[in-house]
C-alpha cells in the first residue's frame, strides 16, 4: 500500500468539483480506486469527498502533490487534506479498569483488521498495566484525583505530544477538560455505554434496565466539550429481556462497546470519516 | 384451538408455586403444552408465570375451572387471570392519516398471523375511511377538535363499550386524556417513532436526524397517564446513515413502526405480557 | 424529479474513467448529486460506475444527451444505458395463491416507498384476482398445466410484451422456461424462501426445519436458466429455535420475504443493480 | 452458586410429568428458580425440560439427590442429568494457527462470561504456543500428519482423558476420526466459518465470495462422525456486499466465528443444550 494515497475533501457544492479532482488525478497518472461522495443539499448545501487513489513514487512525490493540490482547493474553498495509507495512525489509549475495549483493540491491530499503531496505554488505574505489558506496549500510569486534574492533564499532554495522531477513550472513566479536548478536535474518540442520545450521564445500564428498554446499545462519538453530545460515529444494540439483570446488560453491553469502538477507531484511521456540524458523515 | 387454555399468575416469589400449579392442572386431566416463568428477584421477588395448556371440553368447563383455580390463587395471594385461546379478542385500531401499521394489522390478521379480530376502525380524519371499507371493517370518523375533546373521546368511548378487549393506536396523533386511559390500563397500545427514551415527544425522525444517529427505531408500549413513558413492550432499530434525510427516515421508519406494532398486539392478544410496575414480561 | 438522469456503465477499468465521465456531464451542465464506483479488481478488472444527477430540460435533450455520450463509451469500450428518474419502470406481477409479497409491493408502491407502476397482476390461480381488483390493478388469469406450458408462456408473453420493463415473480409457483427467460435476461426477479444456496428446491422451510438451522432466510434474486441459481440481489434472515415447527418457520419467512423482494425491486427500478457474471453490484 | 442446581431431562410426552418434578423439589426445600420446557410433539412426542434451583447444603446431598431422583425418573423412562453450576466444567481447547477464537474463549472465562475453566490448549502448529503461555494456560503442541494420524489422536486422547469435560475445535484444521468422536458424543464443539448447510467443506468464504451472496455467516455444532452435519447450536451473519474481497469475507467471517463459538461453548457449560437426532434444543 506504498502507493495508495487518499484525498478528503469538503467545500459549499457547486458543478464541476468532481470532473476538477478527477482531472487533477487523471494528469498526474493516479488511478482513482475507490471514491464516494455525498452533498448535504443538493442545492446549497456542503460537498463532501473521499477518494483512494494509486499513484507511482507516492512517498517522494507527496510532498509536491499536496501543494499542487492546493490551487485547486482554493478555487473551490475546499477544507482537504490528503494521506499516505502506507503512514499509519498512531493512538494513546486511554483506560480505567475494564479491559474488553482495550483488549479488542490490540487483537484487531495484531491481527492487522486495525491498521495503526498503539503507541502507548495510559491508564488513570494501575490495573491494565499488565495486559499492556504483555502485549508489549508501553503503559504509563496517571493518577486523576479531584485535586491534580489539570497536573494529570499535562502529564498526558506531555507523554501523547507529537507522538501520536488520535486518543482513544477505551472506557476511560474520567472526564476531559475543555482545555485538553479543544486541540483534539475530532481526534478524540470515546466508547458511551448506551444507544446515545437515551441514558446520557452516569450508569447507562441501570438507567436501560429501569427503563425496562428491549434493546441496549454503544455509542462511539468524538468527543466535544459538551459531555457525550459530541459527534455519533456508530451505534449498535443488541436485544434483552426481564430476565436480564443489571449485571446482564453490563456484561452484553461489554461485547457490544469493544465491537462498536474498535469499528469507530478503524474508520477513523483509515480516514473515512468527515466531520459536518454535530454529525459525521462515515463513507465507510 | 378449541381446547386450549391459557393461565397467567403473578405472586409474591415463594416455594412450591410451580408444584401446586402442576398438580392443579394435572389433577383435572390438563397437558402442560408450554410453560414460561420468571422471577423478578430470587429472594423476596416477584414470580410470574404463563402455563399454556390442552384440556378436553375446555369450554364448558371454563367456568368451574376458574372458580376452582380460584382457591389455589388465593393461598399463593396470586394476581392472576385464565384465557381460552378460542375466544379471539376484539380490537378497536384508531388512526389518523397514515395507513402502514392499519393495513400491517389488517394483513397480519387476515392471514392468521395475528389471533385477534379487528372490530372497528377509528379515524379522527376520514381518510382510513376506504382502506376499512376495502377490507369490510366498520369505520368510525370522529373528529377531534382542540374544543371537543372529551366529546369526542366520549364519543369513542361509546363505540368500543363493551365491543372491544383493547385499543391499539396505529399512529393515532392524538392524546388521550388520563380519564380517557385509566379504565383501559395495560389493554392500549401505542406505537411511538423512536428507539424511547431518546426522542420522547413530537417528530421524533427530525430530532433523530439532527443528532446524527446511526440507527433510528421504533417502540411499542403501553400507553399511562405519563406520555411515551409506559411499560415498553417491543422496540426495533434499522441502520442508517448521513445519505438518509429526514424523509428517508420517515420511510425507514414506517418499516420498523409496522413490524414493531404488528409484533406487540401479537403478543398481547396471545395473552403472553405480564407488567411489573414500568416493565412488561414478554413471555414471546 | 423531471431532471434527474441516471448514468450506468461498466468496462475494462483503467485510468481517466472518472474524469472523463465528470468532463462530459459539466460540460453539459449537468451536476452530479451521487456517485458510486466499483472495482472487480484494481488492476485488469471491470469497473462499474452509477452516476445521478441534475440538468435543467432533461426531458427534451435525452435524446440528444445519449448520442453525445455514445462516442465516449465506446472509446472506453463501456457498456452502458442512460435512464430518466421521471420514467418510471412498469412492472408485472406474476403470482400464485400467496398474497404477501403482492401486497407489500402494492403498498409500497401506493405510499411512494416503491417508484414504479404495477401494470397488471398475473395469476396462474384465481384467488389473487380480488386482491388486485381492490387496488384497481388488472387482473389475467393465465392457467398453467403440464401440457400447456408453453401455451400459458405465450399467453404471459403477449400480455406483457412492449408493456412492462421488468417481471416480479411474487411467489410464483412456476418454473419458467428458458425460451421465455432469456430475452428477459436480468429483468425477472425472483423471491425464493430460503437463504440460498442453503436449501435449493422445493420446501425450503421443511429442509431447514430437517437440518435444524438457528436462522431462517430469504433470497431475491434475477432469474436465469439455472434455477435458484441466478445473480443474488438481496438477503435477510430471521432468528428462529426448536420452539418454531414448519408452519411457524412459513409464517416467519413470509415477513422476511417480502421485504426482501421488496427491497429488490426497489432497488432494480432505481437502476442501482448491475451485474457481473453469476453476481450482483449494488449501489444501494 | 454453590447451592444452585441444574436437572436436565428428555423423556416420552405425557400429562403429569412436570407436577412430579415440581414435587419431587418441593419436598426438599428446593426452589426452582429457572424453568423452561418444550415438547417436539404435543401429542406423542418427546418431552425436554430444564430446571435450575437453589437448595441448601447441595453439595453435600448431591449423591443423594441424584440417588433419589433415579426413582422419579424410571417411572417416566427419563433421560437425565444433574449438574452443579459451581462444579465448572474444563475445556481442552484445540487450535491450529488462527488465534481469534482461542483469544475470545480465554477474554471471556477471565471476565467471567464464560463459566468455565480452560484445562489446556492443543495445537497441531506451534504458533499459538505463546498465546497460551501469555495466560497461563498449558499448551501441548501435538503434530498431525498424514502417516500419524491415529497416534497424535491416541496422544490428545492421553491428554483429556480423566482431565476435560468438553473439547471445543476453535478454528482447529484437522478432521476427527470416528473412533476418537464417538465416545465424546455432543461434547465436542466446532465452529464451521459459514452459514451451515450452506458451503459445506472448505474454503467456504471463497465460496460464499463466487455465489455472491449478502450475508456471511458461522455456524457452532457438535460434531459428529459426519462431516459439517452434527447438531447447530447456533449461527450468526453479517451482511457483506460487492466491495468485499475474499480477504475482507475471512477477516469479518473472524469477528462472526468467535462469536458464535462464544455462545455456543458458553450454553454448553451452562448446561442449556438438549439434542435430539440432529437438532438442538437451547434453553438460552
Amino acid at each position: 500500500m506504498t502507493n495508495t494515497g487518499r484525498l478528503l475533501i469538503s467545500c459549499p457544492d457547486r458543478p464541476g468539483i468532481v470532473a476538477s479532482l478527477a482531472h487533477f488525478l487523471y494528469e498526474r497518472n493516479a488511478n482513482i480506486t475507490h471514491s464516494d461522495q455525498h452533498s448535504s443539499d443538493p442545492s446549497g448545501g456542503v460537498f463532501f469527498m473521499r477518494i483512494q487513489f494509486e499513484m507511482e513514487g507516492l512517498t517522494e512525490r507527496f510532498d509536491a502533490l499536496q501543494r499542487e493540490f492546493a490551487d485547486v482547493a482554493k478555487r473551490f474553498e475546499m477544507k482537504w487534506r490528503m494521506e499516505r495509507a502506507a503512514k499509519l495512525k498512531r493512538l494513546a489509549v486511554l483506560v480505567s479498569r475494564e479491559e474488553h475495549c482495550l483488549l479488542e483493540l490490540i487483537w484487531q491491530q495484531r491481527s492487522g483488521d486495525l491498521k495503526a499503531e498503539i503507541a502507548m496505554v495510559i491508564g488513570n488505574h494501575k490495573s491494565l498495566g499488565q495486559v499492556a505489558e504483555q502485549y508489549n506496549l508501553p503503559f504509563y500510569h496517571v493518577d486523576v484525583k479531584a485535586n491534580n486534574k489539570s497536573e494529570a492533564e499535562k502529564r498526558i499532554q506531555e507523554l501523547i505530544s507529537g507522538n501520536v495522531d488520535a486518543i482513544i477513550l477505551a472506557r476511560y472513566m474520567q472526564i476531559l477538560s475543555s482545555d485538553f479536548i479543544k486541540p483534539w478536535e475530532y481526534r478524540i474518540i470515546n466508547i458511551h455505554h448506551s444507544f446515545l442520545p437515551a441514558f446520557v450521564g452516569a450508569k447507562p445500564y441501570q438507567q436501560a434496565y429501569d427503563r425496562g428498554v428491549k434493546l441496549i446499545g454503544a455509542t462511539a462519538h468524538y468527543v466535544t466539550t459538551d459531555l457525550d453530545a459530541g459527534p455519533i460515529i456508530e451505534q449498535d444494540v443488541h436485544r434483552v429481556d426481564h430476565r436480564h439483570d443489571p449485571e446482564d446488560l453490563r456484561r452484553i453491553g461489554r461485547q457490544i462497546e469493544r465491537v462498536v469502538l474498535a469499528r469507530a477507531v478503524s474508520w477513523h484511521v483509515e480516514d473515512k470519516i468527515l466531520v459536518l456540524g454535530n454529525k459525521t458523515v462515515v463513507f465507510a
